[in-house]
């Protein structure tokens, strides 16, 4: 399947949560599969923190696919034969659609640090302008993990019509201190690097050798990612055999896991976007601007499929189970899957056979 | 009780389990209680990564008391009308035992990198050295939380004559990949921290502004002190009033917190001293040096109390199970508490009063 990168732009001004005004603005998105007549065959995917719209498929002369392209797919689990599937990039980010390194239009200065935050919510908003865009009014379903399962939650709590289904894997109703800690981290360690020289850097500066800061708070992330289990699996005590185990520096094969995976990441993803998306999590809530958390779960009308994974280390299990105990005391159509995994957070990108099941049966059941 | 520190200083050489030497060291340590006449009353205290030998009562003019008095004192847990107690300062601090920043004999010149790496065997082997310069060649036993619980467990393997009993709380046999991916987020930030100059710093560097890798280092550590339960009663999803939580950098109370500490913490504990005793804590593995962990654990002949916490995301209590069940298999003299709290790691420092009355009865009975 050949991935082309589309572009949408609105003139349109969106209204953000925070009061203030994005315009004008454009989202990068993909598609697989092939709308149908009624256009009632549509899925929207909604990325995570690090990923993109690129959800699916080789670009041409690529070698590593999408994000999800293990579950999105011909015959996969979001079968592409039968559905019309649409990946979009959220606001924010630095894979194309507007984010903080954007032109401040109608000047040709990036916005750098005067980009006004973004929210769970805002990013949903967006999305729907594209969808409207597209002539599609409602979809078949809302999938997404991590901080792709707040837009589902938040999609079906904001706008109770727009799906029929929403399935929400490793995500929470409402960011806990546990996660906002670790985003601390990265945000700190982005600010006080002197190359990010307080969002004025160069946009090429980081293209031969990453923010330091942001492959420091990758680092965390990394922690929060995987599990004690994974890591023991992974890499128990082994080291790095060249570094010697009494070299002050000498590496673990953890260590060594975690400078290459995050010094890469440093080189491809915007500091800015970095400290925006984190920001996004960090005050997602899908309480905010309803009277409590039972209103807001109250409103939801879609068929709603909530995963989590025992070993999840940033968003627990026993956050989704409240959701699925909210809903279900209020006779709202909920199923609950607790996945019995090692994975930890990073289940929702790796161990897709535990669970592409359940979401091909939600889909076409 | 007025406290002092002492100083005893060793021109014998360190022989090191890396294979180097230190010569001459000197080690800091305070007293607290009187030593009886056939100095069967001493009870040797370990202290863990951020820790002094600055356990129990006040310097004169001070306010915060030591690490652990509310545990250490007359009446208290470790009573010291009846014990005569002593704790160090481990190889490789900057609290007065020869570290990294110590001058590298016969130069005046500080060591910086060119210091050994040190490990948990080597710091309970000065310490050994200098019970007997003391003239104290048994304790009555050791106490220690964290990596003071590795010294613990380490004396008992390697001088299984030296101690009649060993209390280790939340710690481990040896240090998996979890914790060691946590100290590699403070490797990486105080490393690559422009002003930390690959260890060329001058001694007066961060006494108004701390190292910035430090302090991020250390709200990583931070997280894996606390537990996610803590934090929610702690901090819930506050923030802080005058930031505003659609500012980028806005912040909530866990972020507050995380800075305020993390910022205090910087300005008085040397970097270089911080990647010293990471490593140590990283290389803990009592079965270096035996057979197995089966073996090194065999040798123990102390009676040894093991106390964990349930809610410890850092050291999990299985670790300390999997010490209890070996013993108990082999018949030896363990016994194993594994303590209901919401503290995480932190609890062997604040939640005294849910096994202080274990440790006075250990002592006692």
């Amino acid at each position: 399947m050949k991935i082309e990168t589309k572009i949408e732009r609105f003139t349109t001004p969106l209204y953000m949560e925070s009061g203030r005004i994005l315009e004008p603005y454009q989202i990068a998105y993909e598609t697989y599969g092939e709308l149908n007549r009624d256009a009632s065959n549509v899925i929207l995917i909604c990325h995570a923190l690090s990923g993109s719209h690129h959800a699916s498929g080789l670009y041409e002369g690529d070698k590593k696919a999408g994000w999800w392209d293990g579950l999105i797919g011909d015959g996969k689990g979001i079968d592409t034969k039968k559905f019309f599937v649409i990946s979009t990039n959220v606001i924010g980010s630095c894979f194309g659609t507007t984010g903080p390194m954007s032109n401040n239009y109608p000047s040709d200065i990036p916005y750098r640090l005067k980009f006004p935050v973004v929210t769970i919510k805002d990013m949903i908003k967006a999305q729907k302008q594209l969808l409207s865009r597209l002539g599609i009014y409602r979809v078949k379903a809302i999938v997404g993990g991590s901080m792709g399962g707040m837009q589902a939650l938040q999609f079906a709590v904001d706008y109770p019509n727009f799906s029929e289904k929403i399935i929400a894997l490793a995500t929470t109703y409402a960011t806990q201190p546990w996660a906002i800690a670790f985003n601390k981290v990265a945000m700190e360690a982005i600010r006080r690097d002197p190359r990010f020289k307080n969002g004025q850097y160069g946009k090429d500066d980081f293209k031969e050798r990453g923010l330091d800061g942001l492959a420091i708070g990758r680092i965390a992330g990394h922690i929060s990612y995987l599990s004690p289990d994974s890591m023991d699996m992974k890499f128990g005590r082994n080291y790095v055999n060249n570094d010697g185990l009494f070299e002050l520096f000498g590496r673990y094969e953890v260590e060594r896991y975690m400078e290459y995976n995050t010094d890469n990441f440093s080189r491809m993803f915007d500091p800015l976007s970095y400290l925006y998306i984190i920001k996004a999590i960090n005050t997602f809530n899908l309480s905010r601007g309803y009277d409590s958390l039972y209103d807001a779960i109250l409103r939801i009308k879609a068929e709603t499929t909530l995963i989590s994974f025992n070993s999840d280390y940033l968003f627990f299990p026993k956050e989704m189970e409240h959701i699925y105990n909210m809903m279900s005391r209020n006779g709202q159509r909920v199923k609950y899957h607790n996945i019995d995994s090692s994975y930890g957070h990073d289940a929702f990108l790796v161990e897709l056979r535990k669970f592409d099941h359940i979401i091909k049966k939600e889909l076409e059941g």
